[in-house]
């Protein structure tokens, strides 16, 4: 419903009743400021120093955009199918699929080690916002600003890596609010102890991607190695055997990418207006170009594979944010609680006066961004490159240019405290599949021309008077960065073997060079900084009304949300908080067992074995987004109930807003992964060592 | 490969030379400026008045976007099965999939009418360029200018019509060079007989669409009425019983779309940059859209088959004629041969002045209309409402403007020349399935709101307070245009019953309506008229430098274009000029049989029984484009020796530039339709019919 203009006093009344009290299960909360009062009052909860210890100790971030959780003693972890997609996808040939047809190792012996896998489990945050915010002084120019706050951010990092050899990260919170510095250990030795077939972990695909009821076994499971050992674990979740009541509380640790709630209306508009049209556009353009190689055959599909399913991921959920803030409520609700920020005086240089300075600075600040958002987007972040190529081939240049730099002076991720983890994927052994390369590099090129048009400078140079196709297969072709001794030679020779390389794609890299880092430095200095220094205007003001009683936009840092495991109502019929394996049967079967409503053979051969009352999986209120992907769900006493894989589109929103009408997370139920373990996977071992945790 | 600038000299010479011979078998001709010459001279072919009055009374153009020809004295028809499929989805409901599962009547009493189906026969050509061009006076200003041409064309049109009773279309050719008067004969009452399984006729589907070597029977067949009994034609084209060999010398008459070989640099680098990025962002849209919709079920799947067809194959066709404009070599040809007639002089006012004068006014004409080439596409052409219910909506709301006014003052399409065709149109039985319409409208408002932003006042105006799923709902729900009552009551009612209405997409098309006609007459008045006027400028300087030995750019009516039945090399490896069956079971075997590549039963179960060594599909370098599909190719004799149905990748770029270095069209085979119709299908009938008229 539209609201109209008569009832602003009342949705204002609303806005500031709202922002001192929480009433929802809103929040993707730090675990240094947890929400013991709201659990307390809402549902008569303690959340102990013990509960939390085990929370942060016991969850684990893939470094590849996902969450999970150890779940025995002896570093086993559990994650979800399409987390582990990428390194089943490198650990796959022609010969053998992984991600297709899953894998179980019988012996520990049989585990496969991931090429580029990188866990990160927390170890401590600080909070470091007083000494970032004292390197900026008093009427320092912006460019000057940004500078003194890298310095001090690199500073801070390294100090913490060389005093404590953890991986050590400063993380803007509130958008500039805050800056808390977290530090990790890193596992790099990660290997697969088992995934079940692609058919049923993502059963339903694109179609039921996003919506609920689901029927999808979207777990896999890894182990942590140390010293060439499993990883000796002090905290880890207990796989309970019985999972959530209807109405019970349930709790989700994880990593949630990125949210918006905090950002003003002039950005969000940005974002609808500019970023997601634009963003939407290139994923529809990769998703076709990639369907239509796939289509070609077996081996081209088995290629595409990951790319395919990570766009379609994103254009759905993007897709759905477009519908957000093109919701006229949502959008005319967020003016309503910016109104009632600036009409919250409180003496004369109150928050009113912090929250319109900032707003109108980040409104400001998107007149500028609009004019090279898309340049910056090609070039720098590299929207014109979907290449694994010139990836390699950039991080090669740069580091040429980089590495001879004082470590506080670099562009960030070539700085001393992220190196290892940068050199690791750059010396990934995973395969490179040239002819995918050609495909995804041609699309990239056709839309760098789409986009900026052919007569401009940057796109006729690096087209260099061939047509897309033409010189995506030059640079392809005559690439050598498959092979590890070329980017070995690369990387110790440094500028003089980058500045005399005859590779085709070094030299792109570098001919572009100069012209992404002027967009990045534009980026930095004329979008980030200022919103940083706006934010934190605007940060003043909240925390001045009402506290830290909102939590921060996520970050893909560890959060704590929590839930109640419920259903809900659409057009009038009840949807129920959980499925059952006989469901996925159902629904197979009315699909006439067509892709993607086709069950493994292990699943149609064994289906009289399996009880079929057996939950699937199952919805709850807890606030959850993209990165939370294999989040350990748990319940009141800390036990392992299920393990999240999605929203439902209800909760697509929930990059701007809050709602738990009808928006549910998903989770995978944990008697689901036990009864599949047991009868269709005969994995006893695996049982043994989830029961022996338990 | 890219030439260098100090070819330019040789270049130019060659443009020049190419400006007055003919060395190719390109053009697409008109059947009243035949290429008699070129034919005697590169084939020794005698082009006679019988030969040509039988390849237009034979040649059929469909309505909705094809061509066909008569293959017997009783009005059978042959086309494509894409080209079929619009009246073959109309044609089937939830029950019954006629375009997935093909269709044969038994007996002439099972032939199916179409519900909306128009052919058109051509009867006669009458130029009309000095009255058309007489009715401009020098010195008028561009919108009086406009509104003369509109004018004449319309009393042309009418007076032709009252005289004749044919459809009566003046035709602009050469951007604006020439205008002539094609008058038709209408077919109305057109009944289905024969069309393969989809899985047959675009076997490979969109992997293999724009590819050669093919394996697709893309044929149907349809029989023409009058007065209720089968249509008794004097000219059709005999069935061949052997078809082409390689080298032998092959015709094509049908009804090519578009080409743009004839514009400007600048017309084209405007193609390049601004339309058919937009365009592609626009199809990908749909298409992405719609395949998850036809993802969720059989029934979908079938409602949604021939939109979903249609945006993939237009993908594919401008992602290759974008790939053309990219490349520099066809750029630089363009640019060379415009400098050629810019140094073409003769005398002091010649015509390098002409065509000068013409290019420049162009280039400018471009500057305007990418001002407002997104809302002229997205409110007057309809991007924004990609909707059957819209279709109808804004007949109905036009109509009760236009109609009361004289027929030479309405917009071009509701003229009295126009109606009959439009009201069979308008009123059409065909079912509308109201969840494909939620599905297109929600993604059109959607597209809307990507590209002119979420604050334009009209989009604000048409999503009325709500988000695009919630308003395209509201609008298909709402809307009771599916039946005929209510068509008719409007139709009827005129401006009252319109301003009446309490349908929703009533409301919605007559709001907007002023807005779309304001950006109509800007489009009509600022690029139309005067691209029209500097288009004849440039065409009576080449009129004067090379005579009419360039075929003016397709325009969908009638064309003959002729070629050598051909195959080529590509990466050192010879492409035979014909497939054969036995090529079909190959390819399917060797893509496991799956989708695209799955042959239907009825092909597998009778494989033993086929000559497995008859020809398919072949190639030949004749010149045609989309609009050419269902186009009889005939031999020297006239007979019909296979129905084009595509073009090969390399034909991509014919849109902008012919070659036959590699480029292909491609037909099915004669001999292919003559064994599958006897082996596969039993058509006895059908095949008896063909023999008589052999």
């Amino acid at each position: 419903m539209f609201r109209s203009f008569s009832l602003l006093p009342l949705l204002l009344l609303g806005f500031v009743l709202a922002m001192t009290t929480a009433r929802t299960d809103e929040g993707m909360w730090l675990l240094n400021e947890p929400p013991r009062q709201i659990l307390k009052e809402r549902y008569n909860f303690d959340l102990t120093d013990a509960w939390l210890e085990r929370a942060v100790s016991g969850s684990v971030r893939f470094n590849n955009g996902g969450s999970g959780g150890f779940v025995s003693p002896d570093g086993l972890i559990v994650t979800n199918h399409h987390i582990a997609a990428d390194a089943l996808q490198k650990l796959s040939s022609s010969k053998e699929d992984l991600f297709a047809l899953g894998f179980l190792a019988k012996t520990r012996a049989e585990e496969r080690k991931c090429p580029d896998l990188e866990l990160n489990v927390l170890q401590s945050i600080e909070d470091v916002t007083a000494r970032v915010n004292a390197s900026v002084k008093p009427g320092m120019k912006i460019s000057e600003a940004a500078a003194a706050r890298k310095a001090i951010l690199g500073e801070i990092e390294k100090e913490s890596t060389d005093k404590t050899g953890l991986r050590s990260d400063v993380v803007t919170l509130y958008q500039g609010g805050a800056y808390h510095l977290y530090r990790y250990k890193k596992y790099t030795d990660v290997r697969l102890v088992f995934a079940p077939e692609a058919a049923i972990a993502s059963f339903g695909g694109d179609v039921d991607n996003f919506e609920y009821p689901r029927h999808s076994l979207d777990v896999a499971f890894f182990r942590a190695y140390e010293d060439g050992k499993p990883a000796a674990v002090k905290h880890f979740f207990k796989w309970s055997k019985t999972g959530p009541a209807e109405g019970d509380l349930v709790f989700v640790t994880g990593h949630p990418g990125t949210t918006n709630r905090l950002e003003t209306l002039a950005r969000l508009k940005h974002r609808r207006d500019y970023t997601l049209p634009y963003s939407l556009y290139r994923l529809r353009t990769f998703e076709a170009a990639l369907s239509q190689y796939s289509e070609q055959g077996t081996e081209q599909r088995r290629q595409a594979g990951t790319d395919l399913h990570r766009l379609a991921n994103a254009r759905k959920a993007m897709g759905g944010q477009l519908q957000g803030l093109l919701d006229p409520q949502i959008m005319e609700n967020k003016r309503a609680s910016e109104l009632a920020y600036r009409m919250f005086t409180r003496g004369s240089s109150g928050p009113s006066d912090w929250f319109h300075s900032g707003a109108t600075k980040i409104a400001d600040i998107q007149l500028k961004f609009r004019t090279f958002e898309k340049e910056h987007a090609l070039l720098e972040r590299g929207d014109a490159f979907f290449s694994e190529y010139f990836a390699i081939a950039r991080h090669l240049v740069r580091m040429a240019d980089e590495m001879p730099k004082q470590s506080g002076e670099r562009l960030r991720e070539y700085r001393d405290s992220n190196l290892e983890s940068l050199k690791f994927q750059l010396f990934s052994p995973a395969p490179i599949d040239a002819e995918l390369e050609q495909i995804k590099l041609q699309t990239s090129l056709t839309f760098l021309a789409e986009n900026l048009g052919g007569e401009h400078p940057i796109v006729r140079m690096i087209l260099a008077g061939k047509n897309p196709a033409q010189r995506a297969s030059e640079l392809v072709k005559g690439c050598k960065l498959g092979t590890m001794d070329e980017r070995n030679k690369l990387f110790k020779g440094g500028m003089k073997a980058v500045a005399e390389s005859k590779d085709p794609m070094i030299q792109l890299t570098a001919s572009i060079d100069a012209a992404a880092r002027e967009l990045r430095k534009r980026y930095e200095n004329e979008v980030e900084e200022p919103e940083r220094q706006a934010y934190a205007e605007i940060a003043k003001a909240r925390f001045e009304v009402s506290g830290r009683n909102i939590a921060p936009d996520a970050t893909f840092t560890l959060r704590l949300a929590f839930g109640t495991a419920k259903g809900y109502e659409l057009d009038g019929k009840k949807i129920p908080f959980q499925t059952t394996f006989a469901g996925a049967f159902e629904r197979s079967e009315k699909m006439h067992g067509r892709e993607p409503f086709n069950l493994p053979n292990s699943w149609v051969d064994n289906k009289a074995k399996l009880d079929l009352a057996t939950p699937f999986d199952f919805a709850s209120t807890s606030d959850t987004i993209g990165g939370n992907s294999g989040s350990p769900v748990l319940n009141r006493e800390g036990q392992l109930v299920g393990v999240n894989f999605d929203r439902n589109r209800h909760g697509l929103v929930r990059n701007f807003v809050y709602t738990e009408v009808q928006a549910r997370h998903v989770s995978v139920h944990c008697r689901a992964v036990l009864e599949a373990l047991r009868v269709i996977y005969k994995a006893d071992k695996l049982l043994d060592e989830l029961e022996v945790g338990s």
